[in-house]
């Protein structure tokens, strides 16, 4: 089975890639981009069974910094 | 309007982050942990009327590197 985690900047954290990207496009000229957030998106492939919870405790434990970052979990 | 743009890494390119956080994974005790494929994802908040073709440009010109990196496009 495979689980996709999103792992962004919650909001109110400075997010300097993303502003970068954002300054970035406007130089390229590419007009009315108005706000531009950059976080990590995980694809993992995992033994059949795995729950949601398990995948959870993955996010809190390592793949998410939950003090400044948010996740959500998409299974498939 | 928002669009959600993801970046991975192409299959066959090596993604060392994808291994290591495989490798940390097992190391925390979660088995059964088979691949992890690590990339970007890109939310942007675009002025209405932006069309599908400008975000595809802004992923060729600079969200992707696109020997080595493939994207796809969110429009929501």
């Amino acid at each position: 089975m495979k689980a996709r985690v999103h792992v962004m900047l919650k909001n109110g954290v400075l997010d300097p890639q993303g502003a970068a990207v954002r300054h970035a496009l406007g130089a390229l000229g590419f007009d009315g981009v108005e706000r531009v957030r950059q976080g990590k998106v995980i694809d993992l492939d995992l033994a059949e069974g795995t729950t949601e919870a398990q995948v959870r405790d993955m996010c809190e434990k390592l793949l998410a910094n939950t003090v400044i970052e948010s996740y959500s979990i998409e299974l498939g």
